[in-house]
């Protein structure tokens, strides 16, 4: 087959301070759809033109971030392979039983050097978004807030980079599809790998702040959609940290925002195609600011220090 | 890894009624990059932003039409295996030697149930988009005409519409993303097919004139350049077919048109991202207007009926 | 004052063949905003950003069409120096008392050659589009159905279309901004008349059919709205008649489709800004078609032929 | 007329330092077109979609800033009005001879109580915008650089806005369309004028430096040529203020630059069509900043400072 191996990111576990606050601002200004809640407490959302049952669940906890980072993977017997590469690896997995997540296979669940808990898992049961297979109307009418289509991608931090850039590239065989040299001119101070035909799928940064969340991002079509997510983020009067505005990096246009615990997300659109056979792009120190915001061409220190 | 087998549409080559002409209807109109002629008089075209050498050859023949189809795959060993796996499912195969194409390695050609020739290969020389991969810009400025970032996809006919469509499911790992049904419920009338994130890189229609295209499609960013384009083929007077719509399939945008041989061609946008953990979109046969033009829900005689 | 005289299509009373229906159509597939009923059971609408009272008035009759066109006018004083000026130039008028129509001052009515019924007026009562006057919001959120922001020019048609023409450019101050010659190379086949900067406010063609409408026209602010309209448009199932297309004429892009009584609409993106010293554009009748359908470059019959 | 007046911000005079890098920029990076040098050394530009023969008048000297605003009336006979007006409200007016300016007829000159220098004329030659008025094409193909279709608007400071306010408004004719009050409430800080259907023609701030600069502005049609404009200004490495953003005030996009004499302009899009019947927007001073800058909802140092 053409698709193997790890296929996108999936879902992720995130922690948030008032759950109930959380709730009305992921359904209300981010415009993500609530799938309920499990036992636990947790709530579960997808994303308008996702059919899984959900990709982004909530916990309530003291302190924002990630708890963890789940990639689909092709099937069971992709998953058996990849966790079985994982431990010739080095990597030690554990297994999560089906249902620990609502309408959920099994998970092998693994930390990478950066300190973040990644799963794998083939199965979770498909809800839909709502057009169906048969003869499917074209758009999805009746959005409501930013309405991105999908999660997209992750940023997370953490000092042993390059441990966590070859586990994915060795193991989980993503791509190395852009880079950013430190002062030295070889040591990688951020990349961005895929495992698919997009840009990234998930971006390490070199950061002594093991574990940490820079941003997770959700996709929106155009850039008249991005122009209208950060009208609704000032409707709503929620935390912008910046943008519109465009990436060298990927070529994408993008607004980073805050959700009410903190957490940073990412409300992004473009970036080119992909393919494995494209030569990595390399980005120097002293071109940093132009690779993340084309427009300004310079970082600002919000964006450079802020991670949860 | 997680792409691999066949990756992309990679090249084709047409025919055209008269050479110079046609070359400067895809340079000027189409805005395609001129790559040079090779010694048997053949032009070499690539799009804005990919990096092979070429994607269009066009050869000067007494009809119109495609000589044939490749598709790049991940590298020499898939080469090596699809070819295996073609013969094992009893498709004859032919080595074209290295240099046959200019600047692309050893193909692999086979001719599908549909009667169309298939090639595949893994090496063409990388060229670039002109942006370079070290601290590039983040647009390609100063396009001219409509200049699309990339081969996209064809549509093609044949009869045997079902022996093509299961050799590229079975043997090149594509997935059947959507497909018409006829008016009994269960031949297949029409299938759009993929080898990767896109919604389709390959559509066959059942069609008793084997071995005819349909379009050849050219990718387009935004939905405002696809208006542009329309607008550039008639400041050109190029024959339009009919455009700009929405597709129910794929729910992509797009303009088809013609070029001066009366090829058919389609300068495309959008379309959901595909994976293979999708179901296949079914539509009926009743359905079938509003499937291909979306809006006018019903097809136009020109449509179905004119190939090359 | 800079801006005198007439200033825009303010309101018009369209025929409907049952009100409840249409009142559903123009409500959730239009996406005008419903203010009520008068006691003669007339139905009331207004467009997303106009700020007076309504724009649209639907009247159960059985047959489609127009009743009425009313422009609003600078004040009292341009209504009273307005209506001498007919008398003066040979026109009868009539005064239609205040509240008539809902929340509406005094209209002068006059009949124009082509047939029509027009009124002017200079009061409507201010209802807001919702954000205020005081630090008002940028965007208008949650927006349903196609949702035009205001009511913008009518295509009507009639015999005397000399005659029409020239008294909105003598008497009512309207510039000649466009226009389509017969084979006779003289004669107006159709008329852009504006009295803006908008390329139109009204556009008259001949027609032996007097007092008929062509189409009423709703203006959307991007070209991606127009896409979405046409989307929506096929959600409901509701009659397309052309487009997503550009004009010619007015560089103006759109979509055409029928209320359920039949009434043509457009809805209408761009057009270039128009100021009174610039030269009447002249259409000569071999290039028609490009005129008014830029990209396919010919008319169709349904277009030609349907008014109501 | 319905147009009367004044009708539009016609040509400005701009201090460059270096006229012919000045030359470079304004060609290649903004897209306008040169229309040549004037015996006295000054060269003239016209933006895309202009007809009259220029609209921007690059002068060298020693500082940055604008000499003279110019602003076409109706007719010769609105100038002679317009200049009567001037002088009974205690104006004194300067005409300068046809000709002075290239393809320019005679201008009346005043100053306002802001120090800034007024021009009104009635004629220029008209040079058209390239696609003539005879069966035209609907787009300008071939854009290169930033390429806006017009002079929108200025941005300028001085300390009585009140008495350059009440002088557009009781003798020129402007509307009040937007105004921001100062912490007393009562005070303008700045308004926004219009004599035509757009948001604002003119804007001025109260700022003790008289006779300055903030931006002059120009249009483009859409959100994704602002997105273009701020990508070809990081190639060619231009001077940006801030940008792509939304105004809150005009609801407008836009970036800001500088151009390499450090004369702020600014690639405006969209903003509200206005009618004098509409009633001024209001801004309180602890608004200004989404008033400004929708999104941030915070001014920056160098927007409020810099001004030449």
């Amino acid at each position: 087959m053409a698709i193997c191996g790890v296929m996108r990111p999936g879902h992720c576990q995130l922690r948030v301070l008032d759950l109930e606050e959380s709730e009305k601002f992921y359904t209300n200004v981010m415009g993500l759809q609530a799938m309920g809640r499990d036992a636990s407490g947790r709530s579960y959302f997808k994303a308008l033109d996702e059919f899984d049952h959900h990709s982004v669940v909530l916990r309530q906890a003291d302190r924002a971030g990630m708890d963890f980072y789940g990639f689909k993977v092709r099937d069971a017997k992709t998953l058996d392979q990849l966790e079985a590469d994982l431990k010739a690896y080095g990597v030690s997995t554990e297994r999560i039983p089906a249902g620990e997540l609502l309408e959920t296979g099994e998970r092998v669940r693994f930390k990478a050097p950066t300190g973040h808990t990644f799963e794998l898992y083939a199965e979770k049961t498909k809800v839909g978004n709502g057009l169906g297979n048969l003869n499917p109307e074209a758009i999805i009418d009746g959005r409501k807030g930013i309405s991105p289509v999908r999660l997209d991608h992750w940023q997370i931090h953490g000092s042993d980079l390059d441990g966590s850039r070859d586990l994915f590239i060795n193991v989980l065989g993503f791509s190395l599809v852009e880079r950013i040299l430190m002062e030295d001119g070889k040591t990688d101070m951020a990349v961005w790998l895929s495992c698919s035909n997009k840009a990234h799928d998930i971006a390490f940064v070199r950061d002594e702040r093991d574990d940490t969340l820079h941003h997770a991002s959700y996709y929106l079509e155009t850039w008249e959609q991005v122009l209208k997510a950060a009208d609704i983020l000032t409707i709503h009067r929620a935390s912008l940290d910046i943008g519109p505005l465009r990436h060298g990096i990927t070529r994408g246009t993008t607004i980073y925002a805050f959700d009410p615990s903190g957490n940073r997300f990412e409300t992004f659109c473009g970036g080119y195609d992909y393919y494995p056979d494209m030569d990595t792009v390399v980005w120097t120190w002293d071109e940093i600011g132009r690779g993340i915001f084309y427009h300004t061409r310079e970082l600002n220190e919000r964006f450079l220090t802020v991670v949860t």
